[in-house]
């Protein structure tokens, strides 16, 4: 019988909190038996997340009462994990923290992106960025993992095959992305009526997913910019490529097939006809796909290279699980089955 | 180990084809070994269900080139299953016709409400309606089901306490609904700036669904209108019953709960406070719940009862999956599990 | 040359007050000359209603500026004006106040359906109910006039015609609204990963907007429940019809004729194919038009009659400016001319 | 008293010809006295556009029954007018053709990008490219206006005070489009249970509206892509712009006042805070603006220009009739006074 591993979320009642409960409901080998939420403390899970009504009876319950366990994920809001990394340590042999925390190695990148010394910045280096396509070998035997930034995720993964080959010259990535990248609290900039519809320019410049994404890829000239259009889970990043030398399509098809063809959780997509010709978040709400594709301009030798997740999964949580079964040995691909759905 | 069956699905390139295969990759008993189209003869399934690209390698076939099986799912155009029913009668021992064509047990109401004599009536009497909420026993014994209908579904499970209990005088059933109810193939009704953000009566009155429910729960007064609303997958019945007796909302509980208590897919779904208080088709997406919640109006001791479905799951697909479940004697859950997303 | 009046639109940061101001802009003989707003006193106007960039430099005041005027717009949070009535009477001859504090003309319905006593219940009777279709000659002599419940003028515009000729034993009146209904403060309701593509039943039962529908039409058995769907401006009413007698379709449409042929923003809507058969509000963003239309359910007699107006519009700001227009002598129509968009 | 212009329009059941004459039943010197459509002849307009019925008597005639005019507008499909030119020629004193034939001046480039020979190519050279803020001294001395692309609008008038300038060395531009950019006719990929909250990459390389843009611009290294989303009206297009020298944000805000300061139909959109720091063409509905707004880089020195317009006023019949205006002598901004709706 395969081996059980005990679970415990930190920061459940949030949107990537509510999709690893999603996730590991149905997960063989690991039972979340703990959930914390300070301001729903003792209500059912489905308060928060309504899906899971009737497929869960756990309550939340306070971070205070979280009892050693297997792995632990951390879901809280960014700087809260930074803070209370040494604490969290003595309660599980494993821990995957969700939040932009530990993505960065560097304290210095750190300071410049996010505003502020790291609280902790020691530790930095004790993490594994928490993208298995990068570092499956690394997680296999790491402790602590840190969660991936969603825009960096669909960015990273359309383009590593050339960037790992020192094939880009310049790159300027372009993403859409829907409404719940910003979480679960409302604003005024997440109000119906002023959301619904908009094609927002939200982070023109200045997103801080690129520092993942240079220290993931290594350097070369990243511009990068964000607009929210008219969706809630999904990411599409356009990532126009000025190559350092000319490539034909067959060429980056091999490219990418030999970087891919084995993933369990990137699927090419690219097609001469028909309405899916490129990925498309739409149809991989829920599932922990990351679909690439891309079409080369015969006129100007620029490659468009398109990658499209769910933020949610592919974003978060499910590279979370992914990174999680390998650091726990469980086969990579367990509870991440979800196909997703067509049409939605 | 568990009995492992073979199926095929005839029909199998429209969204309940589709939705049949997405369910049943994931289901431990039954495989399916063919799926026919005649216009994607020769092509791989995600060509016309891209969410399966990866998941599957099937290719579809045609229909006269369907082998014998243990469990044949018809999912053609209304009409089609009606005239061919006695040769496939001679593939499977089984048989769940997702169409229209075997929903009547009267071939005098078929010709009401279809407008037209049934092709083969003497085969309406040999069938069980599909929903197990109605025909769990019926169904165990079954070789014959057919499918159920989007919005009966969701209005029978809205009204069924009520109905087997006599208690209701009339109901004005209203329902909104979404684009996939109309299947997979455009018209100028379906154009995306004519149909997005529509708010269109395309039912208000006649619409066929009502012969389902009037059959199923016995004879009330029904009213019944079909508003199309801006969604992809859902069906939302709000029905306003008058009751026979009035009833406090504590009596209407216990006779939901009654009913509905040991149901594998039916939540109630009725909060004081929250977002969800009431059933809302955008949480069930994938999933094959039937939520049924209610108010009661103090002022006029109108009930309203609430219901919601994913149309493609537990109003075709998923009740299909379920009803060939108890036919086959496997688990009525299985297959069936995935919870639905938040948010979405 | 016409005359001119002045203006000034207190709580002017809303959205009923930046429709006001909308629609004023292009309003040849009504001049904006203040609005209101205390959090947002000293900006510009577009800093809330971002639509009217480069059409006024306008810049909103707070309200303790406000100057006397010929026609002063209360657009304030429900209460408001109820407190500071006789202050605002010094300040122009002609008030309309948006709000729902002068709709009523019982301080006991108040009462009952606001749930406290009114602050001025005394000024109750002295206030005209600002639809133009019901109150069109009390408007011109009018000094005070109430606006209007979105929600309840599309109730009152599809069911007037058969109120006013006795026919109506028992109407079901099921709304499908839009999320500006809501205001523009942003809340946990309307964040938008929750709101968008809900269908949410907000209001199955005891709704406000019913005391002015009853007020307005008289007593009949009237059941009224709401449903969010996805939209952002729009109310799309299905009245559902039991007759005090069976009335024939031709029968039916002279009656309509008859109560509307001469209404300059009522449109009968009612084809018998193509896509705008029946009212649809996505058609009347921006427009005064409220379209109503209606279906008859041969097997049971029920009427099905339609009605859909833009909320902010029909149902605020517009049916103010029309009944502001009738008060002041100004032609009814004026700067209310846009049609609405197709398609959008 | 000003000149009254009598106006027909060709082609005129799409949303083109809809949205010209939405703007001319209001425009006070230009009559709209016929309008054709070949499978809708005999019928009243607003069969194709309901959002006129009650604007309008106009009904549908054959093109052959059309008669002299003062102005003729053609909207028909792409390709009809080149055939047909020398026909309308004798008609009418002044031609708008909204189509694409006559928007290039090279017979070369029209065949390179729409893939044959042009049927009437000497009369490309005749025509005035009708963007008023690019010719609008040649259009008043025009008879014969092409149309705008839509995408071109949004782009052109992003870059052009830079491309006017010789500050660009290239510019990315990632466009973000509506489902109304497709037409009115129905298709597999209009289809709305696939189209919905789709982001589906159609235009990855090769639009055809680049050609204009670098007609229009002068030549610089364009690249360009064109991502249809959730949207039915609307155009975004950010511009990646590497500038050939420095340039501080003070330097780029006095360029582009010195270009559109006295534009009547371009906003510099450009705040710090609030929701709408950049353009977004959720506001523009049925307005003939177009939104400018920047934002610079400080890491790689890179320009965000972003510019939004509703694809069918300013990127087609508004601009067309602001070309006319000109042409006929009257005030520029005549009939094109809608500021567009908030919320939306």
């Amino acid at each position: 019988m395969a081996d059980q591993f005990r679970a415990s979320i930190v920061g459940g009642s949030g949107y990537t909190g509510g999709e690893l409960l999603r996730l590991l409901v149905d997960h063989p080998q690991i039972d979340v038996t703990q959930i914390t939420s300070r301001a729903k403390a003792g209500k059912f899970v489905h308060s928060a997340h309504p899906n899971l009504r009737g497929r869960t009876t756990l309550k939340f319950t306070t971070p205070d009462m979280v009892e050693p366990c297997d792995v632990l994920f951390l879901a809280q809001p960014h700087g809260v994990a930074a803070e209370s990394i040494e604490e969290w340590r003595g309660k599980a042999e494993h821990i995957v923290d969700l939040s932009a925390d530990f993505r960065l190695r560097s304290a210095d990148a750190y300071r410049s992106w996010y505003g502020g010394d790291h609280a902790n910045a020691s530790w930095l280096e004790r993490f594994t960025y928490g993208l298995p396509e990068l570092h499956r070998d690394e997680l296999r035997e790491a402790t602590l993992a840190s969660g991936v930034g969603c825009n960096a995720t669909a960015t990273i993964l359309a383009l590593m095959p050339l960037a790992k080959s020192g094939l880009i010259e310049r790159a300027v990535c372009d993403l859409k992305v829907g409404s719940s990248e910003g979480g679960a609290a409302a604003s005024a900039s997440s109000h119906h009526p002023e959301r619904a519809g908009a094609v927002r320019s939200f982070a023109p410049v200045g997103h801080r997913h690129q520092a993942e994404v240079l220290q993931e890829l290594g350097e070369f000239e990243l511009h990068f910019s964000v607009t929210a259009i008219e969706l809630v889970r999904g990411v599409l990043c356009t990532a126009h490529v000025t190559l350092t030398e000319d490539m034909e399509e067959k060429d980056v098809w091999r490219l990418y097939r030999e970087f891919y063809g084995s993933e369990p959780f990137v699927r090419l997509v690219k097609e001469r006809q028909g309405l899916h010709r490129f990925p498309d978040p739409k149809l991989l709400a829920g599932s922990n796909w990351c679909d690439v594709g891309f079409a080369r301009d015969e006129r100007t030798g620029r490659l468009v290279v398109i990658s499209a997740i769910d933020n949610l999964v592919k974003g978060a949580a499910g590279s979370a699980v992914q990174a999680a079964n390998l650091m726990l040995g469980i086969d990579e691909q367990t509870g991440l089955g979800f196909p997703g759905l067509h049409p939605i």
